[in-house]
């Protein structure tokens, strides 16, 4: 039975992989609008932990319209899980999807589905939709993720992740100007990259 | 690493516990207020698993708030949740326990501990509580059991498994009478129990 994880190459998705490969066959999906190369970043851990991986063009006019909210709400929650959203329902589109996954963990505060919209996706696409960290702490995964992986993580947006974010500060900083940028992006906001597997999955 | 799972025999916390070996070294725990025999079905359903058991007795005290607060709110959720609280904390004060765990799935109503009451148990006691079933849904639930456990599943309470629920049960008619238990307990109440493992966890 495949699993599809939306994949950044940052330690979460992978560690949710891990934990997804020991019940099911495992294949990475990163998204991109193609306003960047840093899907090639996702492509390399991917390459490294030993999982079939696989890109995905998602339409301009997603990043588009969360791009709009952003500016709106003047934060970047609402427009980051409209995007999420958004892909889980492309990758769900994928006509051998069964099971969707993400790095999605018990303490983020974005992306997040409620209940009723993942119940959705769900039901409109007749899949499971899997969040295997959705009932891990921060320390439990940082013991997790030390056992499996070797990592890079620093501050700031020096490590070229597959996030969303990286895409949208590309497109507000083209729209809006780099002014833009810091008014909305945290600066002390830290990134990871899996660089190689300790342990195989 | 030890991780203590709540277990009360049914396949929510056996499919936690099966989980949870692929990374952890699992116990099983059930807690009991001594007020039925009904411990013995986990406990048979844990040698069945082939995992360590341990049986926890907890504080009348426990149960007794629970019921009070059952009849004065005349629905069995707050008091579930409450006992559910109290078992944690039991488990976490045992002196090697570093990982606790239950069976607490995406859509279970009952018993739900907010975001701040997890940590408060993970800062208070110095654990790490995790939930590995709480980003699962119904139909991932069910091929993971299908494919791991021989189970019995029957609606009302047929099967003695040890969900706190027999116990109050119990309590409940002592105290108030049999005619107290339809108006507090669901007929339409679905346990289960696992007679057997399919495949070693």
């Amino acid at each position: 039975m495949k699993a599809r994880v939306l994949f950044s190459g940052g330690k979460d998705s992978a560690l949710a992989a891990v934990i997804l490969c020991k019940f099911f066959e495992v294949e990475l999906v990163t998204c991109t609008f193609g306003l960047l190369e840093n899907w090639k970043n996702a492509k390399r851990a991917a390459e490294c932990m030993g999982f079939p991986f696989k890109i995905l063009n998602l339409n301009r006019s997603i990043i588009d319209c969360a791009v709009e909210q952003i500016i709106k709400d003047g934060t970047l929650r609402g427009g980051i899980t409209k995007i999420h959203k958004s892909a889980l329902e492309e990758v769900a589109k994928l006509s051998d999807s069964v099971i969707l996954s993400d790095g999605c963990r018990r303490d983020d505060r974005t992306p997040v589905l409620s209940h009723g919209e993942i119940r959705s996706i769900e039901d409109k696409f007749d899949v499971q939709y899997i969040q295997p960290l959705a009932g891990f702490g921060r320390k439990t995964i940082d013991v997790l993720v030390d056992r499996y992986f070797e990592i890079e993580e620093k501050e700031g947006w020096l490590i070229k992740g597959c996030e969303y974010e990286y895409e949208l500060r590309e497109l507000i900083g083209k729209r809006y100007g780099n002014d833009k940028i810091p008014e909305l992006f945290p600066r002390a906001h830290t990134h990871s990259r899996v660089l190689n597997m300790k342990v195989k999955g």
